[in-house]
């Protein structure tokens, strides 16, 4: 839109270099967008079919045909932005919001139910597409698909669009495919890292050993250390006080702690998704009851926001990105081949994750007690199908991927990228449209929401995740749940057991120490509780 | 610190390229140091001889130090940033602060004073400086001085250090100060354009004209723009009303317009300083009053710690680069005349200030009616001392000078960034440790703050400028002031009659359209006026 007016200032711009001016343009165009979409998107609120992500890639696509029409064709690199972007300033703030926002009670009561579809079914997914992927490719002709290409498709999949299940609604199923989504993180980085130091090839006892044990290693690791960042910030804010002075300063010490959390993480080569996440709901347990009235209010959603506008900036880069004219030419030879390896990509991954969705699911009934704790099929293919639906961070992942998986093989990476490039818009698009219905058809009283699921994995599993220090929030001794008292009571309502011992834990030694909810000082004129209550 | 630690781990980053990996490392230190600054800042608060720039420069040299030593001398390139991320990330947010949280009561009523000492003070301060380094760098044998260097030393010198003049205590001290550095910068860019566009050499009545016709249309234009962004912003969030949905968007929405401002001002080569500084005044007349509550304290706090991140940022990246190796190196040979530089050119700042804030206030003070309005000589001090000392913007615009200047004379260059530095960091921590006590000696009493002084220029000035939409918000008509008959009283009460028209005109058009203060439809359970009281 800005194009034609563009070139005219450009011959006046003299006291800025090419480069600078050209991101100063790309800028300018990006926020404009940015505002169009999101008044678009209030305006389209109401609209059933319609949500943000699709609004923000239909406007993409409309100004990457404008940049395309107006440059004559040539190229649509006016809008290159580096793919750093994303994991530098993109990504942080929405996984962090989401574990500011997340209900803890909800996340930490499934936390095995989480951790076994998150690891196990990452695990099958990725057995089934690379096996796929590599017969049905070279029957095609493309050659050997590398095993880094097949965990780039892999890592497409993890993440629940937000917009469609809405946390809200349906409790347990947000926690479980949000869960999921983050645990899988965890689990590509320990894949991407055994491609490239383990001999796949010939596996044996010792190596699935290693992988299992790198596996728990990294998941503690990141997950201490985004603890670790989380009680360091209520520690400092409750000892110094700094509201006592200014609200800039608790506001400014919580954001960038959150962010140094990511940063170390990705530093040591750590799941810096899974350190921000937990970084997330440590500081909404403790820190967040440290600070101010009006700190409480600008953290809470200066995250949100941070994060909604991340999740348009994704979706409109991918929208327009979806018309880069380079990528589509290193294809163009084979215009038959690129439909191809969509549609198998598509399939393998509708497969993969059926196949690790409803056997899990039925793992998991099996060690439920009551029918009300179950996954009933209803439940099972909503898992599946949320699970499928392309999320604003499966996007930037899919990205990260293929530009780490190496410019070695040009070729092949293009058709990767265009491959996934078709995926992400035709699920965003198509699934997209379909999912609020089928949610609706799925799950149609609202009570549903309601029911919980815990969890049923033998306790072995359980006691060293959970043992570092964080658990539900929920308020147990409620009067409605059952006292078994047999051992197998102990088994079934194990989270139950540990998260007494928990809550007992976290107000004799944590929250005197960090602070957190009723823990703080009551300041005179900062009604305390009034916002507390919205929040929780 | 990190810095052993970091090889150790370089080793193992095989996922990430070495630029990526480079960023990293600088991005993880650099919040790690944002984080100690504010802490140590926090603990200093009460220090009356500290600030947080001083804490965050002396941080800066400590670090820039350990890493010398650790590379063994070779480089600091690890944490070499853009010039750009300055004038794209950090000013705007500093700037819209400014503009947002300024007092518009004061600013207005100051308007013509304000704009008196940014246009024809700069001009002095310039002619002064330009002359002065010319004769005496060229004794010294550095060889002519180009005309835009002298711009680069002058830019160094608009901007007030926010923590020294306190908005509350000396408000119109603040304003005077504050306003006279956002006109400095349409100033410089008028001049900055006139150098490369105009025979400097032979200057006619015609060149002059035209210099000052540019000024005001620049003036004029960039103001608009910034007008024309803010009253955008309300007219959408008044009629789109986003609070009914969503407070992220409300919140989104205002960020993204401000910035939009900025950039489109940058786009145009508009002074972008001025721009995004009514952007903030207009959003915080209109559109902050259209939002939701929460919004309201969001926004207040969000862009009062954008602005306190960047300003610590700043402050710390210039006590890093200092001891920028290859800056030194170019300099080694002379190291004589690069203290001789540094000595000349902060005399001649010095002197070119003296020489434009005593005559002006003598000239103002000329015009003024009662002694309690004119501009004392303790004031006069206060006014060329703190407009000395170096904010954080001032040294960003040093940078941006001397890398927009042209990096053909490198040798010059080198000469010239060092002697800032040089300047920067003598004044910052010289004069910065000397100045609270200097303000306290200037201005001992309280009451001062209240003193405030009207205008009194002709009102042939005053016309155009008043006449953009934009005046003083004061409540007018208040019975102390003696309310004359005649022409007189016109001409030096002029801005008390603008005053009060503006005021008519906002109520009856500005205000039914665009919302602000009172003209919001209640929201049940918004307590739209409690958090409006504490605002204003």
């Amino acid at each position: 839109m800005g194009i034609g007016l563009v070139s005219s200032v450009l011959s006046k711009s003299s006291s800025l270099s090419t480069a600078d001016y050209a991101s100063v343009v790309s800028i300018n165009l990006f926020v404009t967008l940015l505002c169009a979409c999101i008044v678009i998107g209030h305006l389209l609120e109401e609209n059933r079919w319609m949500n943000e992500s699709i609004t923000a890639i239909a406007i993409g696509l409309c100004t990457g045909t404008v940049i395309l029409l107006t440059t004559g064709g040539k190229s649509s690199r006016l809008l290159v932005f580096s793919e750093d972007l994303f994991f530098i300033y993109m990504l942080p703030p929405i996984i962090f919001n989401a574990g500011f926002q997340v209900k803890k009670k909800q996340f930490f009561r499934n936390f095995v139910t989480i951790m076994v579809f998150g690891a196990v079914g990452t695990l099958i997914s990725f057995i089934i597409i690379t096996l796929g992927a590599s017969q049905l490719l070279q029957k095609m002709g493309i050659g050997h698909l590398g095993i880094g290409d097949c965990l780039g498709t892999l890592t497409l999949f993890p993440f629940l669009q937000y917009f469609v299940l809405d946390q809200d609604e349906t409790p347990f199923l947000y926690s479980v495919v949000f869960g999921e989504g983050v645990v899988n993180d965890a689990t590509s980085v320990v894949l991407f890292n055994a491609i490239q130091n383990f001999d796949l090839a010939n596996i044996n006892y010792n190596t699935v050993l290693k992988l299992i044990l790198n596996f728990f290693y990294l998941f503690t690791v990141s997950t201490l250390l985004g603890v670790f960042a989380g009680l360091l910030s209520a520690y400092i804010i409750k000892t110094l006080y700094f509201g006592r002075h200014s609200t800039d300063r608790e506001v400014a010490v919580m954001i960038l702690m959150a962010y140094l959390s990511y940063m170390l993480a990705e530093l040591f080569d750590l799941s810096a998704i899974l350190t921000v996440f937990f970084c997330g709901i440590v500081m909404s347990h403790y820190t967040w009851h440290n600070v101010t009235e009006s700190s409480r209010v600008t953290t809470k959603h200066v995250f949100a926001t941070m994060s909604f506008i991340s999740e348009i900036f994704i979706f409109l880069y991918v929208g327009m990105d979806a018309l880069d004219i380079e990528k589509w030419n290193a294809v163009k030879s084979t215009p038959g081949k690129s439909v191809g390896v969509s549609s198998i990509l598509l399939g393998l991954v509708l497969v993969g994750r059926a196949a690790f969705v409803f056997p899990l699911s039925f793992l998991s009934n099996f060690f439920k007690k009551t029918a009300n704790e179950k996954i009933n099929l209803k439940q099972q293919v909503t898992i599946w199908w949320a699970g499928l639906m392309r999320g604003a961070v499966s996007v930037a992942l899919a990205y990260k991927r293929f530009t780490l998986s190496g410019h070695t093989q040009q070729q092949k990476n293009a058709m990767m990228i265009t491959s996934t490039i078709t995926v992400v818009l035709f699920s965003t698009v198509v699934f997209g449209l379909l999912t609020k219905p089928i949610v609706r058809l799925m799950l149609p009283s609202q009570h549903l929401g309601r029911m919980l699921s815990s969890e049923s994995t033998p306790k072995s599993l359980q006691t060293p995740l959970l043992g570092n220090g964080l658990d539900s929030e929920a308020d147990l001794g409620s009067p409605d749940v059952p006292r078994p008292t047999s051992l197998r009571m102990l088994l079934t309502n194990s989270t139950h057991t540990v998260h007494h011992y928990w809550r007992k834990f976290d107000d004799a030694f944590m929250r005197p120490v960090f602070g957190g909810r009723g823990f703080v000082p009551f300041v005179p004129g900062s009604p305390t509780e009034r916002s507390g209550h919205q929040w929780h």
